[in-house]
């Protein structure tokens, strides 16, 4: 724009133009029957004239729906809820809603400013997308419209929540694991007091049961979501067990870190330990050597559906519960036959 | 929530139980002087029994203000722009502004259908925030409402934009080299037909021009933005200047490329050779070893500013031409003296 620009013309200009009142308008442009045919061209005369434009405002007085729903996130890093957030922004925009997105940055007074906002905005619907798995505080009681939770589901099982299935995802590594012929398997991943870690370690270890094998060095090597630990996890793990053959990462940075110190340490990878990650956070996965066989949570996707889920709740047909969606394996260098 | 919810009441709702009109519920919940004390207490006592709130609607088609702005984006990958964002979002949230988010993921026919959502919700700005630094068409003529653009700036010199200043930013990095006593310094960065490459080799030109020094190697080494590249072109300057002291990479990626691959080649970082990044990508920068020295472009800042600016745009205030925000030098252990 240039320094000076038109004001844009409100439904109070065209109400004061036409000389009739602001509900008038409304209905006159919204195409109500109340509205006597030669009042509707005054109406819209005056609208031409002021060029004033389809007011999605004015609809939304009328008819009680503004077409918004509000995206809270608390997500300042960005790295898991962002996804989340881009595919329910695509699932929105494809159904005519519009996004209102605000940032608690993990902080709950915060929250709340921007809950009282959304609601003084009158959203449709409300998603909450947090910046783990760990549950998170139900804030649906007393609010009079519908909330859907995607990534950290809510603590409160009446409420709807979208959650990647990490179990099934680490059940997804070890199985492929065996079926490239691996029996000693470790386990090295984040800090237990995150839901994550605990997840997908539940789920090697049920895999590892069904069959009949038990864990590489005895116990989940369990430390920080980091490459640093990835390399030091590596030195404790082929310490302890010289004859693995095998590592499932509970993150592509842990796996990025493994694979680097076990090649100084002159352990081919995939050839005498095969590694899988956790996240397809390609930019990493893609650059290692090889790049990263690893678990996808098909973040987006979930997002997408928990936005289509919205929808549904909009129009009363909420499905309560935690949904865990399926995640899938992406088979890349360090678990493939290097084919010589 | 729980299965159904309270239909929340409307301004429509209000006006029929008092008996007045829309407009004069607005103006009576607004405290406007034209509406008599008896009707403003008779809107009131409607409102308070259909639990009718403060609503941001009924406002903004009375002042003409929705005090909400558009968010446009076109960043699915979202490195750069989701900090640029999350700035604007900040000081947004701060001004009690709302946020519409819109994400054209890169495609010009879903920029228009969102800009059109966006008009006519009203909103009061635009923040238009780029994937890469590399000027855009502008969309502002014709527009009735300020626009900013942030990151990538608009190619229409009449438009206010805010991007880093990467000439500077690189300049820093090679002065930081000349102060710990480098004077063989090399510059391998990304493709140049991107803005960013190009600015920053202009930088790296430029600061070794004024020391009297010229380029090792003889010329820009330029790849891709990888962490491949970075390796690959290691291998490239070690061999054609074995004397070789330092290198100014164009990211982070390259940076890490490069570090990696000079230590598996006997090059001590820093000692032997000093490296400094650019982006200051923490979750990359601060994991090789040693952790990277490296350019920060402040991009939360600069999204702040942006969004700062365009309330003044809002005010009539704006300051058009392309402002250039000071990146900042962080130094960490590929550039520090190792201590012993």
């Amino acid at each position: 724009m240039s320094s000076q620009q038109p004001r844009a013309a409100t439904i109070t200009d065209v109400a004061a133009l036409a000389g009739v009142s602001i509900a008038t308008v409304s209905k006159a442009l919204n195409g109500r029957a109340q509205v006597r045919e030669e009042t509707r061209q005054r109406v819209l005369r005056a609208a031409e004239k002021l060029a004033f434009q389809p007011n999605a405002l004015a609809r939304g007085l009328i008819s009680g729906q503004t077409r918004t729903v509000g995206l809270l996130t608390s997500d300042s890093v960005g790295r898991f809820g962002i996804p989340v957030l881009l595919g329910a922004e695509d699932a929105f925009g494809a159904g005519e809603m519009s996004v209102l997105l605000c940032d608690a940055r993990g902080d709950a007074i915060r929250e709340q400013h921007h809950l009282r906002t959304l609601l003084a905005r009158r959203v449709d619907g409300l998603i909450v997308v947090g910046q783990s798995t760990d549950p998170r505080p139900s804030i649906s009681r007393d609010l009079p419209l519908p909330v859907v939770y995607a990534y950290a589901p809510s603590e409160d099982p009446r409420d709807v929540s979208f959650v990647p299935d990490d179990v099934e995802g680490a059940r997804a590594a070890v199985r492929h694991m065996l079926t490239i012929g691996r029996r000693r398997i470790a386990h090295i991943t984040g800090p237990t007091h995150y839901q994550a870690a605990r997840d997908r370690a539940e789920g090697v270890l049920s895999a590892l049961e069904e069959a009949g094998l038990s864990l590489s060095c005895g116990q989940v090597l369990s430390g920080e979501w980091s490459q640093r630990w990835g390399r030091q996890a590596a030195e404790i793990a082929l310490r302890t067990d010289p004859e693995l053959d095998a590592v499932v990462c509970g993150s592509d940075q842990i796996a990025a870190g493994f694979v680097e110190a076990a090649r100084e340490r002159g352990r081919r990878v995939p050839d005498d330990v095969a590694v899988v990650g956790y996240d397809n956070w390609e930019v990493l996965a893609t650059e290692t050597r090889p790049p990263l066989t690893t678990i996808d949570m098909n973040l987006e996707s979930l997002g997408r559906t928990a936005a289509q889920h919205l929808f549904a709740a909009i129009d009363g047909r909420a499905t309560p519960g935690v949904h865990r969606m399926p995640c899938r394996l992406i088979i890349r260098g360090s678990t493939a036959p290097s084919g010589d």
